[in-house]
């Protein structure tokens, strides 16, 4: 049996699924008000080596004291477009969209039972004006709870200001799954920083590295040869790598990891001990939400305490949290192998053999 | 039992599977030296509206004469960085190098069947060389591939210039799976451009649209929005959405849907039918290797004609021109639904009933 | 006689002037609130086929009712970083500063007649804290005035709160004469659009050209060049030579034409007819301070009528303003020009016989 | 009397001058191949604090042992854009003119005595093809000698090619005066190198820091800061005013010191040393052309020896490798202050009083 979508008959194809394999790597140790204690973490992913690679950096956070992990924004968003006859006119209404934020929150408010708007931004090109819609969205990643608050928006705009016409509900200066600056500037996803010190004497036992030659690495690398690629706003190795795994395995849209790619490591020598963050301006993350209804997910999501009765929005924020964690333990762990020639290609091969 | 690896005994956990629902789709229908014929393709996805977004899109191929597929390049890519004492130091070790290309391929060419090399490419930073190696790769995407060339060509710079010495293996300048302009500059994967003309006829019926309105959007949306939020040679709505399906459907490293995202729609009315493309410059891709070893990925493979016997390259190569067609597929039908106030989100709310 | 600078001893050495060639050009017909009549336009350039080119394009202005302008933001800004032991301090010492905006106005209000705080912005990586001050300087550009604010700022953060540190009195996050995203984002000098409807008779009379070959030609070299190109929020032909050419003629600090270039136009046809706009979110202007204490100076701004008694700012905003129509003809005209194979260099060669 | 110039009549308006203050600064020490010696430099600014402070490095140079210049390549580009019907078609003019390379070279080398075709580049984006044409231009920056050449080759391929249609003469794939990474990825102008040792002692004595200070400054300010403004192949504190004062007062075309300020500082601690490099990948620069005629700039230029009867281009890379030691002297002494809480701003008010 068929169903009318968009004009066109689709049949009901069936749906089978795609396995991705699988471990449970850790426990990462935590600390801090976000996430606390030691938690293993599901990653799924056709890398197989990126299992001991995190392992690895989770042997760390054990040894060190923990990864600290500190969130400094979160909100989605989704950017309307409409079109004045001139910039005179799109620019006045702006003024007057801007000055009614009670009103564009109320239409918000009835949207969703999550979503709150959080700001209004805005960007004028001759007759066209984007308005960047921000929102809270509780424990949804919230790309369908922005749209819809989008379009309730784009609908008052229309019918109070006449004298401009639509055109997109989505301008790309949301902006979703492409490469930006705007998410990292004016914030997209939860803004994570997860952070960790770690002695000399664990630098050499676990790492086979030291401060300084990490410091320099990450220098060289990630910043010198990340600027010479044109990167933007990105200075990592592979923050990517664990994204996928993370996403995947807790049922998040990981296309998402494009904006989450574009992240820094920032560490520092303190002494012989070494300093080591990963920022993550844009982690995009829900744990309710499309994906989610899937009993191995759930499982996963349940087994790291991100489905207890909490606040709206804390699930959300410790998953976040753990999620960033995976990421500094990876990334640690490559970086550590990097600075020792010949390290990483002998590790590949012995772990796919 | 354990093993020990990198100085840490890490359990071996037990491997289970995330299983990631996926659908057949189509058929597109394709035309052109590379891929020819009506396909059927499968994207695995938490996000099922996609499947009947992507199915419309094939509609349209299928009633428009099937989507041409080119290949601008093929390469793929590892920097090593070394450090020299100055700039001159850096930049005569570099022209010797270069001057010994025919050595160098020789050096590659040793540490595997299929990897060759294209082209050596520098950048100078103050006393840091980095040497970006570009190489041919067969069926495979070729990421452990160029490692391990990177590796040998590195052994053999140190031992030639004893003024060198060890950066770093990988310097950011390949570069994976982060955002970079360098990818689409120099090429990285497979640079695959998808095309089609529509007929208003079928702008109208299938997709609900006209020329000037999918031209005017992405204008609009794909190039001013993007600009505006300050994307780097990015200019689409969701080319990852596709991209994300086909790879984890295909066994890719779907990570590197990071470089895959920084494409771009052409679009040109002619007259009041429709020029419609997607430029893909870095779509890493492989036939083979790592994630292919699993039943559900070879059948896959197999079925869309990406196992046969053929030149090395060619499986690779035709597996490459059906992503280019599914991303056309799914980027014409969400652009042709954002032309229509409202279609959007009535189309999502249905889809996820 | 010598003065001690810095623990060097530097010798008065003689001021001399190099003198770079000056045309008036003009007038250009404005209308609107910011600027409206005509007003002709000095040009200092080495580059002498710039005049006639900019003289097409104010004579366009002319004939088709003048050029309106828009300003839609101005703020001049500095960010400072200071550096804590961990985000989680970095974080809560942002909160903490935040929540103190009105004293730090009053401190700022302090260091100078005209300096006022409009906004803090923030970045936090790692332990690092960047805090983007952003103030009104009335009518200077305000470089100074930004940097003794964010001094004053900076002394009393570290005051307050021992637990940071001095990293830098200016961290790039601001960001000065450098290209960027943050500038255009949350905005840095005026935010100018200028934009004018040119009738199909005088498209065709003075510029040889039409309105879909001036939309085709920006769509095609200014977006899809432009972001091949790895193009960052620039998306225009030739910005900076206007905008040098008037930032010399006027003593602003030319240097800041980096992030005047990164701007855009935006074109449509509205039937044969022309809605052509540039967009400059990044004009960092000033009608009083450093490099306006020359006679000849004085003389340009005073004969543009930006010398007059007015409100604090009104006079930059008034040269804000014809500089974005000066930008608005020079661009117009080149790319009218460029429509037509070989004008571009007809035209060179024999304007520079 | 009138001149007809594109179809309308443009009075020959009087040409006077617009005088910026300069001064020589020096002298700097220069070491290497490109420049030796002592070399006192003009500086055109209406920023009088450069001076001391460009004064101070220029002082460092010469307890140093002087800084030492390598140029790593240089050429001069513009890109044509050409329309096919579809990517095929691009894709096969493409291979068939990169296969005529020497055709192109002979096409070029009569279109002046200096242009010399070094390579073709290009980009498909659909139906669009961008051609790259990068030329060496002797002594000359090269705008208009490679837009002559360009007008040439697209002429050919046009007449060529019929299936080919033209777009523009200037696809912004060049990119002139437009912030980018093309320039810096394949070359624009001189990619030069400036670098220095300072030892301990005049880090202290000259500079009032350290080794250690300088590596963290740029790290963070200039790494750090610059990822989070969202720079695009930009790591420094301000290239772009010892750029924009030493072009002026050459005769340069100012507009180009946009791409010229993408460049990056790499510093090292070589034990309480400092290694301390300025990278200009884009160094647009001639010592004959427009803007030369002046008898001011003619003397600046004999002045510095750039005059001399040299090889063609030699007299250029020398101006250029004195163009990137001035950059580092002013760069030095600019980060150099800016380590030392409240130096900045107290030098300032003192040297505008």
């Amino acid at each position: 049996m068929g169903r009318k979508t968009k004009g066109k008959k689709v049949r009901d194809k069936p749906t089978f699924t795609t396995p991705v394999p699988t471990q449970w790597v850790g426990p990462i140790s935590f600390k801090g008000p976000i996430v606390d204690g030691e938690i293993s973490v599901p990653l799924a992913t056709y890398e197989s080596p990126l299992w001991p690679s995190t392992a690895r950096g989770a042997g760390v956070s054990r040894h060190c004291g923990g990864i600290q992990v500190t969130m400094v924004d979160e909100r989605m968003t989704r950017s309307i477009v409409v079109k004045a006859r001139n910039a005179a006119e799109a620019h006045a209404a702006w003024q007057a969209i801007e000055a009614q934020h009670d009103t564009v929150a109320d239409i918000i408010a009835t949207t969703s039972r999550f979503a709150r708007l959080i700001k209004l931004n805005r960007q004028i090109a001759g007759n066209l004006l984007f308005i960047r819609i921000e929102c809270a969205t509780g424990d949804a990643s919230g790309h369908n709870m922005v749209t819809k608050a989008a379009e309730a928006v784009l609908d008052w705009v229309l019918s109070e200001r006449p004298e401009l016409s639509y055109s997109s509900i989505s301008g790309n200066f949301c902006t979703d799954k492409k490469t930006s600056a705007v998410n990292g500037i004016l914030g997209r996803g939860k803004y994570m920083i997860a952070e960790i010190e770690i002695p000399e004497k664990m630098l050499r036992r676990i790492l086979r590295t030291s401060a300084q030659q990490i410091v320099d690495l990450n220098h060289e690398k990630n910043f010198v040869g990340g600027n010479l690629a044109g990167s933007l706003r990105s200075a990592n190795a592979h923050f990517a790598n664990m994204l996928l795994a993370f996403y995947l395995a807790t049922g998040q849209d990981a296309a998402n990891i494009i904006e989450g790619s574009q992240g820094m490591v920032h560490a520092e020598a303190r002494g012989n001990d070494l300093y080591f963050s990963c920022t993550l301006p844009n982690l995009i993350m829900g744990s309710v939400g499309a994906g989610k209804g899937n009993d191995v997910i759930e499982d996963n999501l349940r087994e790291m305490g991100c489905k207890e009765e909490r606040e709206p929005g804390d699930n959300a924020r410790r998953l976040a949290g753990i999620c960033a964690g995976v990421v500094l333990c990876g990334e640690l762990s490559l970086l550590a192998a990097q600075t020792n020639p010949g390290e990483l290609v002998r590790t590949h091969m012995e772990l796919e053999r």
